[in-house]
């Protein structure tokens, strides 16, 4: 089932997105009534995928994300596999949805795209044993880890790199009948492919980054791991248009804007 | 102004904390209509502090830190002063309020003290300039920016050394009249004096570091800035009452137990 969260007139809701892009008439909405992370029934109401406005289909409490974990991608950058997972957060201000604009930040003059799988929590948790690692979660989606990447290696410290507005589109929806195994997960800029990998490819799995996580800190209802980047990481420019797609979610889609 | 954020009875509300301990029944809440962070007035219902818990006295949406701030603290951790302040996150699950327990992570066995002053962000704001910054604080209170040494050596970013659950102490409440140039700090544990030094120290105002944080991201009310601490960092135990005081505002107290 794939979850996207929207606008329409003014009002914000969640929906079940219904169809193929395929279809006549495209893809649909069929309204929730209630709250996805809780209780919720369609309505039965269905409304066409062009006549809303896609949101980020989670408010994030936090952001927590993972660096260097894809082999290949740590020695792009010059960096061994860590013996422990890289950590950082990304604020909830810098939460955008599919469509929005990147604005580049006036601190950098060398932003980088980063595709990543998201996953979002669907429930309050701490010391989540493997085993039930899926019970805690909703679903997944597509995100771009966006980092100034002269801004990372002026400081020691990424909050500024990582977390600048902007810095986290995420979408274009949740699906939540999904094995992140293995998983083909691609970054294009205009179209042109830049970034190409597998889930199958991270030093850690997904289970793994969960049970190291909440062995610290509990995670919220919305909150959002990033899994970190494959390979072919890259700069983003003024007016580029740049997409993730992950096997099995769909697309996020971000056009860049020089901040006025 | 003190503004303190409590429950009495399962209900949550803010006052205005009233008199002085000194005072025959000692400090006082009169319970404000409507929120702090908008337009409110006072009740005049007046209620005894002790007969009420404090909370933390915001919840903000992210605490945003700044590390090696005071010139002597980064020479006692063996680091030079930064050309740019280190800034990184504290997630909203790490906020505790005075009185709550600090509970010791098992990722640790060296969990370190940090008093700190923080700035409570009062509106929304992005690219303030410094003439302005005074218009976007709403006040200050105490922080213990707890930090497991032995974690944020060993791992390169600072979520999960900085970030665990308890991990910031914010309280007692929130002073609204006070100039932050130069205020006496002082953390102490079982009673006994540990860091003691003067927001004079600061390597940057906290005008400089609103600017700079500001650049890159936007701040929310509720918001805060932790401003770094001072030299006398040190270890804090099982069973340990940790204290820290700063002069115009008040203690912020938290005994550490290890979690069971």
């Amino acid at each position: 089932m794939r979850i996207a969260r929207f606008s329409i007139d003014g009002t914000v809701g969640f929906g079940v997105v219904e169809g193929e892009p395929t279809d006549e008439g495209g893809l649909r909405l069929d309204i929730i009534k209630g709250h996805p992370f809780a209780e919720f029934e369609r309505s039965g109401h269905l409304v066409p995928l062009s006549e809303v406005r896609l949101l980020p289909p989670v408010l994030p409490s936090k952001v927590v994300a993972i660096g260097r974990n894809y082999a290949e991608h740590a020695r792009e950058m010059g960096n061994e596999v860590p013996d422990v997972p890289v950590t950082f957060f990304k604020p909830s201000t810098s939460v955008i949805g599919t469509g929005d604009e990147i604005r580049y930040p006036s601190i950098s003059s060398d932003v980088h795209h980063e595709a990543e799988l998201a996953v979002v929590i669907g429930r309050l948790c701490r010391d989540v044993p493997r085993e039930r690692v899926r019970e805690v979660i909703l679903g997944y989606t597509c995100a771009n880890d966006l980092t100034a990447r002269d801004v990372q290696q002026r400081e020691k410290q990424w909050a500024r790199a990582k977390g600048f507005d902007t810095a986290c589109p995420l979408g274009p929806w949740i699906e939540t009948q999904l094995d992140p195994a293995d998983l083909a997960i691609m970054c294009t800029v205009n179209g042109e492919q830049r970034q190409l990998g597998r889930t199958s490819e991270m030093v850690r799995s997904v289970e793994d980054l969960i049970v190291h996580i909440t062995e610290s800190m509990t995670l919220l209802p919305q909150d959002v791991i990033l899994t970190g980047t494959p390979a072919g990481v890259g700069p983003v420019r003024d007016g580029d248009e740049v997409a993730v797609s992950i096997e099995g979610i769909g697309t996020l889609t971000n056009k860049v804007v020089r901040r006025g």
